[in-house]
Order: C-alpha cells, then structure tokens, then sequence
C-alpha cells in the first residue's frame, strides 16, 4: 500500500537507524530460548507484593491525585525522598536539581534536546550504552571516543580526545552497559582533573551503582567533582549531570528514572519534556514513593545483591568451564552484565545466528562502538535467568563458539 | 553559580519558548483558586475502585511481566482491543497501525521527530492545539495557518494555505482544543477534497471524540477518507494519522495514549519512541486493559458525558447571567473547553492578572496563535470545577471583565 507519508520522513530517520535492541528484545520473549540478550532485571525480585499494598493505599488515599495530570518536574514528595536517597552518596542537592523522567532513556534524549546541535562531538567510552548513541541519532550527534580496558575509560587517551572540544563527556563509571567493567577511582579523579582543564562538562550515567557484589563501594564522579574543586566533601557544583533510575533496584516496568543537574539545566529539561510527555504518570510516582518509603529499599537493594551476586559467580564458573581457550572476559563488580572477546577470526553477529539455533542468545557488541570494530565483541546479560539456566545456556554458547573455532569439545 | 552548560544549550532551546501551559498548571494548584486554566478530567469521575480492583488483579496474576520491560509498540492485549473500540467508530485497522504512546503529547514529540525538518511548515487551525506548537518547536516547524469559526477550520481559505506545501495539516475536528467548536460535516469533507487534490496528508486529533453532549456523533476524517477515495465503508487508507487516548475517557495520570498510522508510519514511530524512552509503563498498559475490559469504558463515559454536560451547560447559563456585553463564546456540543472572545480593547492577558487577584484563573488565548493574534481571546474549562464552583468563578470573572471594559454591573 503506497502512502504519502514514506516520502515525508524527516532527515533525522535516516540516522536512527535499525532498532538492533528492540529485534533482540523480541528474541527473548520466545519462550524456550535462554537468553542473555536483555539488560532485564529478574522478576524473580520485583517486589509483587509492595506494589500491591502501595497500589492499594495510593488509590484509596489519595485516588484523585493519583489519576490526574500532574507537575512536569514530577511528584514533590518522591524527588525529596530521591534527595534524601541520593545524600547518602555524597551528593548534596535540592529538589530544584532533581527531575523524574520516563526512565533514563528519556533523560538521555531529553538531555539531546537541550544539548546537541547536529554535528556537535560528544565523547564517550568505546563502547558505550548502546541507548544513548539511538537517542542522540535523532540529534545529529558525532562522537569522539575513548577506549576501554579493565578499569574503564583509559584515561591516558582522554586528553587528546579533549583537544576536539567536545560538548560533553558521557561516562557509566560503574559496571558499564556494555562492558560491565568499573572506572578506578585514580581514573576518576584523572577524568576531572581533566575535564576541569579543558572545560568540559560531564554527564554521568549511574543505573547499577548499588549494584555492587564485590569490592568497595566508589564515590561517584559527581561527589568527586564536588570535593574536587573546593574541597567541599559533599556539595553539588553542577558541572557533572548525574543520571539514575528506579529500574534497577525497583522494577523497569513502571518507567521511573531521574535527572541530578543545575537549575538551568533542569528548566531547560523541563520544557523540553513537556513538550515530550507533559510529565511522568502520576499514579507510578506515587506509587514509587509509597513502595520505597521506610527504608524498604535499602532492604530489597541487598536482596537484589545477592540474587544476582550468585549469578554472576555462577556465569563465571560456567564460562571458565564450557568456553573455548582464545576466548576472555570481564570480571564485573556489579550490574547486570559482563564482556567476552573472542579469538579475532569470529564474528559475533554469526555466532548469535548459531546460538539462537541452539535456543541461546547474548547480544553481538558492534553496535556499542559508535565508530565501529568490536566485531568479535558480546554482551551477556546474568541478572536475568536463573542459575540452572545460567549454566544450561553457557554450555550451549561454549558449544557454539567451540564448533566455530575449530576448537574441540573439551568435554 | 555558573556552570558549563548554560552555554552549551542547543540552538533549539531558543525555539521552545516559555511554558504558558506548565506556569499555568501551577496556579491551578493553589487550592483556594477557582481554576478553568487547566484541561483536567473532573477527579469526580475517575475511576478509581476500578484501578484498585485491576492493580490488585494484574499485580497477583502477571506481577512479573507488569514489572518488567516491555515491548515498544506496546502491551498487544491493549492494543488488539483499541482495534476493537476503533472499528466501532468506523475505522478497521490491525495492531500493525497502532502505537501505544506516554500521553498523546509523545504521539506529537515522535510524529514531530520523524516528520519535520527544520523550515518545513505545517498547516494549522488558528488557534491550534497548544502542545503540539510545544512539542514541534523543537523540530523548528513553521506554520501555515487557517482561520477557525463556529464551524471549525473555514475550508475557503484551506486551499490558498495548502498552495505553501504544508508538510501534513494538523486538525482538531471534534470540540477543538481551544475553542470547543466541531468542524462539521461538510467541511470534513472538503477537507479531505483538498488534500486529496494537493496530495498532503493528515493528523487528526481526536481526544475528545467520545465526550459529545448534544447533537449526533460525526465521523472521523479518518473515517471519511475511507469511504472519500474509494467507497470502501470502513478501510483505512493511510492518508489520515489519527491520534486518541485513555486521558479523558479513563485518567490522564497513567499516560497512556495511542496513535493508528500506516505501518511504515509506525515503524518509524517505534524507533523514536524506541530512543525517547524505550515503551511506555507496561504495568500501566496492563491496568488500563484490565480497567477497560468487559465494556466498562462505554458504561463509564455515559457517566462522563452526563457530568461534564451539565458542568457545560451550568458554565453557558452563567455566562449568560454574569457576562456584560460584547463578550461572545462558543458553544461545545462536547469536549472540555470553550472559547470567549472579549471587546477588542481588552487583553486577555491583563484580565487574567486582575482574575487571579480575585481567585479565579483561565488561559489566554494568543499563545493558541502560531502567528500572533487572540490578544482579546480566553480558552475555559468546563470539565474540572463542580457547577456550584463553576457558578462562583464566572461570576467574579464576569465582575472582572465588567471593571475592566468599564460597563456597569449588571446585577
């Protein structure tokens, strides 16, 4: 059926480009593959029973408001309790720094709104989350990038990606997507130091920081930047804009993220969210704040730890075990995901063609090297399925990759 | 304080003007403040037992799947009944043609993102639809407008307007947003004539289609298109991208909406919801379908329809009573607003001051003008306040507006 439409799309489409994420999330919803493909919290931890009794107690107190339109900035209430949340880190705002936004994909495009002319160089981590780059397509973004190794960003190479005036430096210090690998604390104050001398500015992307199964917890770049610059131990300067979300220690489903940034640059956000969705629904936000209230998060968070802690250690063990030699790995401290490197000669794409045959599926990397390479790159999710799974689909992907390296089973 | 980015905004900050609309929700909050600013659903006529009945029922049968990510084009049990109670008012699509949006306001923010590049314009009613002024400013749309009377867009100055080259024409046929007024019968028809003769596509708005309370229900021009170019009864053509939502049939503090498009349209859209905020709240998506089954919504907006039509006619009667000379008003056969035009030496923005001063608000009409003009115009809401409220608040504007154009009191 021909439409006028299809001759009409704006410039901009041509630079969204295919939606690798969205197919792979398809993928996993058939329901025999085991896969590693999704960045999906476990259900197994979705507090079910929170929700019901808040749902319950929001609707019945407070039902009216619960339903209606609400402020752009979000729920007053729940951006204080966020504050409250977030001081504990070592950041030190006020509400008027906070927005919530409709996850933290939202805050990404929202920030692109604002931020990106079209040709405008953004320097990220290479790779990066695969999210932003689709978000910022839709602006025009360039990138400059620098590569990663076992302690994040290599911060030896950020000065001469600095000399290319970027407009911002995008950042995930902790158990990156896609890598899973933790900036150091010496690379941290490296990335300020530097920043600070060129003159530009950080967004710092923080979805898994409580996430932590291993090792100690790292001051976030925006508490650094704080006591950085004035040594202030816990104040807001507002040259790092700091993202986070409730998907991760809450649940993703209800669409629930926030924005830490200056005044300004929440006014701006704000208009442009308005424009985007008018503001976040109500009823979540309520909801949200009644399910986190009393301290149940701090609880559920070490739940969470140690659910996905095992998962990961089990992913480890299974891998050490079933995948070929050639083949090698990150360690992740935390979040959801770890990186393997396969021998040169593989490509990942195929290999995900073979492992879906055999009912298991990871993501290939290239897609989050906003330059290119990475072929022989995967990202593999362990939060999602259970143990048994775990070890069941990294056999089958140890199989695969050995058949197409040429390798013998060594089992 | 100083920070880095304020001189990093993007060149399109520039365009995305102020916030009438958000400064104007804020006054609305003031609880002593009798507001016929906003475009809210009477609290009244939520349906609140209702939610709580379906979040109890989705959280204790599918509180996994409502918790966790979900897929962009939205929850298919929804969208295969939104196909249902479309094909009910006359247009057959499949879930291929749908798209569940965060609010109608993002079905602006993805169609603006994919369609408009800066420069191009867009053929509006004048007044039009605040938000999507918003929401496509960021895209640097233009503007080809065509004057409104009591029978919608005036069809004898379409076609001069279509001689610009409109990208697409943006039309409120039913209880227009501001005005309150219908396009009728006839003119959806030449409007469609028109387009079909200039070969410009589209969007039509519907939010309000439902919420009619006199006259008969008039068909779509999505409908019209259909049977318009090839005398099939119910098709879909693909010419017309229609827009609708659960804001004022269910409650606008779920944020959910949904778009029928040709799928080529869709897929386009998906990607940029994709990279706006990846789906909208699936465990939202998952209460409004359980609110919503088992024809509740048909039972539901027959209440609607009786509160908001005697809200209406209790606003018309006092107008009548309260309002001097000189000032005229439309007459909504539905919807939520209508529109009054003051002596032309009067500006409306300089009533509203003097209005809140005696604890009653409205909104101004220029904004609604994307080239200027309605300085003399005032958009009110009819839907929030109860008839004793609505009563009071004419009665003190009608006051203000007597001070103002120096007429004696009537009463």
């Amino acid at each position: 059926m021909q439409t006028p439409w299809e001759h009409r799309f704006a410039q901009r489409t041509q630079r969204m480009g295919s939606s690798a994420i969205r197919e792979l999330l398809k993928l996993t919803e058939q329901p025999d593959i085991i896969s590693f493909a999704g960045g999906m919290p476990a259900p197994e931890v979705f507090p079910v029973d929170e929700f019901r009794e808040a749902c319950d107690r929001v609707l019945r107190e407070q039902g009216s408001k619960a339903l209606q339109y609400g402020a752009t900035e979000g729920h007053l209430p729940l951006r204080e309790q966020i504050v409250r949340h977030t001081a504990r880190y070592g950041i030190e705002v006020t509400p008027e720094n906070l927005l919530l936004t409709s996850g933290s994909q939202q805050a990404l495009d929202l920030l692109g709104k604002i931020l990106i002319n079209p040709g405008d160089r953004i320097l990220v981590e290479s790779p990066t989350y695969l999210g932003a780059l689709q978000a910022w397509a839709a602006y025009g973004a360039e990138y400059v990038t620098v590569p990663m190794d076992e302690h994040g960003m290599v911060t030896e190479a950020l000065e001469n990606a600095l000399r290319s005036g970027p407009k911002f430096i995008y950042v995930l210090p902790n158990f990156q997507n896609p890598t899973g690998v933790t900036l150091s604390l010496e690379r941290r104050q490296k990335l300020l130091e530097l920043a600070d001398r060129y003159g530009v500015p950080i967004v710092e992307d923080d979805p898994y920081g409580q996430l932590r199964y291993e090792g100690e917890h790292l001051p976030s770049v925006v508490h650094l930047d704080g006591q950085y610059r004035d040594s202030c131990e816990t104040c807001y300067r507002g040259n790092v804009i700091y993202l986070s979300t409730f998907s991760k220690i809450m649940a993703p489903g209800i669409r629930l993220a926030w924005v830490i940034a200056p005044p300004e640059v929440i006014r701006k956000l704000v208009q442009a969210k308005q424009g985007a969705d008018l503001h976040t629904s109500t009823f979540n936000q309520l909801v949200a704040y009644e399910v986190s209230r009393g301290g149940f998060l701090d609880r559920h968070i070490k739940k969470i730890r140690d659910v996905y802690g095992e998962r990961r250690d089990v992913m480890l063990a299974a891998m050490d075990g079933y995948f070929p030699p050639g083949v090698e790995w990150t360690h992740p401290e935390g979040g959801l995901f770890l990186w393997a490197t396969l021998p040169e000669n593989l490509n990942s794409a195929e290999v995900l063609k073979v492992a879906i045959q055999q009912k298991v599926a990871f993501v290939p990397g290239a897609p989050f090297f906003p330059q290119g390479g990475g072929h022989n790159t995967m990202r593999i999710n362990f939060s999602m399925a259970s143990p048994e799974k775990i070890r069941e689909g990294i056999s089958r992907l140890g199989r695969v990759i050995y058949e197409m390296t040429g390798e013998s089973i060594a089992i």
